[in-house]
């Protein structure tokens, strides 16, 4: 039977692979059982930020000096999913996800599930093909190849599905264009939203959460009505791919740990965060204390500006921010809420939310070990 | 017997005081009742955040138009604290206070207090005084003076004292060094936080919370471990005198609000609010639901970047994002949290808590009607 | 014989109006002469630069002061012209436009040209007019009406056509959807560009650069090869009209100011600022000395990104930053090499060309008394 | 007889080393001969800049495998001196200067000079040494190594000395502190300053500009008459010792490039530009013509925001400007000011000048081939 482990490590600067080392070297972990690293770095978490690649590069340096693969080798195999911006109060850290395969002839009971992880990649897009049903279709494929991995056949006992995905740049317009393919858009913080919305749809297909009839090209990025209650998607320059990670609960699966998920209906829905806490076993009343909340190994959510403006009828100034990005500004709000939670600041709270749950909300999951 | 009204309504832009005359037209509140307004801006509430300024302006000239006078008289007698940098999802708004002088023959109970107001201003200062003991001494010679304006004779009773103060712009430093003086800093950024901790400083003298043995210029900004647990300082281009509002509850007073206060010891600290919110009767387990929210006035807060860049021992990045200053960073993040306890983000939390708190952490303080 | 007065004054912070109190108590100028404020203001220059409306606010109630007039009556008589952004080293500054009527019987050649000015104002748009044929229309239309009344009858002698023009703010985009209007975009930002541009386009057709049955909604903002040479368009979010000042040589106009263009070819091109310096008869030859610089009272430069990411071939990394938005980028990069030409930092350079002037490039006048 | 190669290649992201590869696949340098990197990258050129490690990472891996050197082995044996920031329209770009040695019996004229490079490293510093006298002498012995290295034995003959330097992060400050030690300053922008000034001073001692008499810790970032007009420093958060390259034109080198300086008064100082390109036999009239660009191998600049806050008389906001460093702004000026001059925008500009030329100006080198 295989075991899902989660290891949370800090970083001291987006290179810095000394908590991974160490994991290693303490035996926690072997490398070949490594298959993603869920990264928060400190950049700004568009465009321009350069923390991600940065990350990857040590990571695929360090992975790979213990693996004898190149860096492309540690690439292809393990999912690096490094998602930009600590605004607020939010620390910069990594997940270390490994697959291990259990002793043999240990029995369980079939009821019995536990934390289950599965990845999968698509092939390198075009920059014509992001944010269009190009991209759709073969996350939602994608999605399947992993959930198999995964055992998950239930899709009820799916939690989050976390894609990392491409972004446009100038560069990657300008051959588009030289080879005669226009793009989704010519505005290159625009392209974010539109791969990452492409990528939450087709994990909404996949989930059958949204109907294939109901999508093109033309509702990516405009019909906040259709999203996925269990998506989470982030763009980055490192990649011209997707990559996909699937968490669940599954039977066949061992280990003491287990995920819950709910979708905040905006950026202070504190009580769904609860809700998911509740649903694994912890007691809500304020914040966890410390002894509780120690048991947290991972809080995954999403953060995203309502796009009317309002937060429970409020103004928020996000949208007319010319100085700090939407994103930017959403991210903060979310990892407060979070914090003020779990009374910690390590979660991985990421942002752009398009198709990703409601208009200025977003799915949350929490993993924690049973009590 | 007077009463303390306070009022808090919505701004589409920070030079709208379409909700102020609203309320004036509305008979809620008489001009002439009105002795402060505090208003979070929608601007970056550093140096050159000229929401601030356009604020003041706009309500100088409605409150002018309505009272019969100039601009500048409108300053001289109400104190208009804008409160820059509605960072997250913070919404920006105003708050109304007004002191309304009751029907004579009011009998009450001697122990019965109830929320109580009073301002007073510091004389101009020179750009060399500013972040130095003369800006000290005269802002605890103002909170004195304000506090007898309030009647409130026990410290005890004292639960925020909010300080609106001036900073150093380029044009002031060459003033003030064409006469031969030096100032407290050249970095423009860094002299807001000067004023503001001297700000506090004053606050805490006159609260009797630190000793003024303790006290010299060299110590502004230093000594993170003297502190007032009830000071709020927001530094502004638009003035150069430091303008004092006190807030407590005091005997002799009539009407519904009531205040309390707690400290928060990081950004983090939902608890902090928490009690606050069960000091006046409300049931603390997570987050208020609607109608209780309702009867929360006004929620004051202020928040900090730690300056050992930690919370609970977790890296954050706020202190080296040269992209975005850090108290934006800290506004946010206090944000989520107060907005996690409320349910609601037009919160007056305010950046820079210098010797106002321990660091990282700040006062908290929450004006409610009572159940 | 009417005479085109030009006077820069220098300002301390948004809300200075000391220089042009200044001016009119020296005599230099009449307040009732005043035609038109052009202002450099030293915020972003994007969707929430409250320093335009703040310079706006304290123009109308100087100006007010002296003429006797409310400010709406001021704004409605006066065009104010606030372009925010002064990256790099540009320096805030006011340009007053005053036209003066000469003394009768003063007789001049026919062919003798003097810098000649003219205003006209639309009326206020609807949201969803903003970006689109309805606004290109309303401009020409004004456009026509300000170089009759500037008594310019040949296009050829037509220099500069400055626009100030709205822009979408989430709240205009709320009331437009609540009436069931679609807005342009739904992009604050990116609602500025459509508006630049759709008076730039609006500026050309009533120039004849541009053949009306070229135009329809969609390609303002797509199809860079149609401009303006002589078009300069800012938005800001203190206005829903559109203000509109003609500058050029005209018969009839006395004084000893002249005004010339030419239209910079990209963002670095010097030579184009060197040739409309030579059409005013300085020796071109790097930097003007400083007596020669004292004859420029005006230097007028839109500045632009290019859309492909390149300057001659190099890459430029503006559309990829999202930190600072390209615009302010490309106003500082414009900024310098105009400063280099003229070797002073007061100078008029306003971001976002769109339909002003080539991709990436844009036009750029000067103003220079005869030497 | 040696001969200093100087290559400019263009890169499309800051791990873009494909440039590098083809320049040696081309055979125009061997790996082996290459002393020195100077790199332009895209992020902010400030505390969280992460394009420069990036940068260094990606070139250590590159000439690694090229020299069959580990990462670290690299880095000791070449100087790769990154300076972040293309702002305005700078474009990213490296430049790589080699070593070539010449054939044997190659015999020159004694007074015949040609382009020199020398290197040296110091040791690494203690956070706590960094921006004080420690640095200073480290720098000045550094120096004088270098300059036996490139055998400049007259000084007048030295034109440039670039040195990388380190900052102070959060961590290092703790790191420091948890040693019993006080650090320079607690503000991590302010350490880039004071590492950069401490830097330059030591260059000034070492050319013989500065009297060691008049340095001590307390002059370092405040005695702005002190300064070396032949220095640049680029302090970055990749290494902790600084790394020393010097450029001049000496005796007993051969090829054709030479190299010429000025000192810039201000950052519109196009005529000292225009100065240094006479020195080098270019016509001198507006804007190169680009088949004289071409003969330009490299510009070499410093940018700087002047303390008082004016330039020439006028007002910029830099120093007040709490959106976007001050040294971006001054990067875009002096960036805009040289394209002015040369016509292209692939220039060596870094911010930061403070000891390096006098306040608010600093030193630009031209790098040509012989006309």
């Amino acid at each position: 039977m295989p075991e899902c482990l989660v290891f949370r490590v800090r970083t001291r600067h987006p290179a810095d692979v000394s908590g991974l080392d160490a994991l290693i070297a303490s035996g926690a972990v072997a490398p070949e059982e490594i298959v993603a690293v869920f990264g928060k770095t400190e950049g700004n978490g568009c465009v321009n930020d350069f923390t991600r690649p940065l990350a990857v590069m040590a990571l695929e340096a360090a992975l790979g000096a213990r693996l004898g693969l190149s860096p492309a080798e540690v690439g292809a195999r393990v999912a690096l999913v490094m998602s930009g911006g600590t605004e607020g109060g939010l620390s910069p850290h990594l997940l270390i996800l490994a697959r291990r395969e259990g002793p043999a002839g240990e029995a369980r009971a079939a009821e019995r599930r536990a934390l289950a992880v599965g990845t999968a990649f698509t092939d390198d897009f075009a920059p014509e093909e992001i944010g269009r049903m190009a991209q759709v279709r073969a996350t939602a494929s994608a999605v399947e190849r992993a959930l198999a991995a995964a055992g998950l056949e239930d899709i009820a006992d799916v939690h989050f599905v976390q894609v990392k995905c491409p972004l446009l740049t100038s560069a990657r317009i300008r051959e588009a264009t030289a080879r005669g393919r226009n793009v989704a858009t010519h505005d290159t913080y625009a392209s974010m939203g539109l791969s990452r919305g492409a990528s939450a749809l087709g994990i909404g297909l996949a989930l059958g959460e949204i109907d294939e009839s109901a999508l093109d090209d033309d509702v990516i990025g405009v019909r906040s009505d259709l999203y996925s209650g269990r998506a989470s998607a982030s763009a980055g320059i490192e990649l011209m791919r997707n990559e996909v990670i699937v968490l669940g609960n599954a039977p066949g699966w061992s280990g003491p740990l287990r995920i819950a998920h709910r979708v905040m209906r905006d950026g202070i829905d504190l009580p769904a965060i609860q809700e998911a806490l509740a649903d694994l076993g912890f007691p809500v009343a304020g914040q966890l204390a410390p002894e509780e909340a120690s048991r947290v190994v991972a809080l995954l959510a999403k953060a995203e500006p309502s796009g009317n403006g309002l937060i429970r009828g409020h103004r928020h100034i996000m949208n007319d921010d010319s100085d700090i990005n939407a994103t930017r500004h959403a991210r903060a709000l979310v990892g407060g809420v979070a914090a003020a939670a779990i009374g910690r600041t390590d979660l991985f709270v990421s942002g752009g939310a398009e198709h990703q749950g409601p208009d200025g909300g977003g799915p949350v999951a929490v993993i924690a070990a049973a009590g």
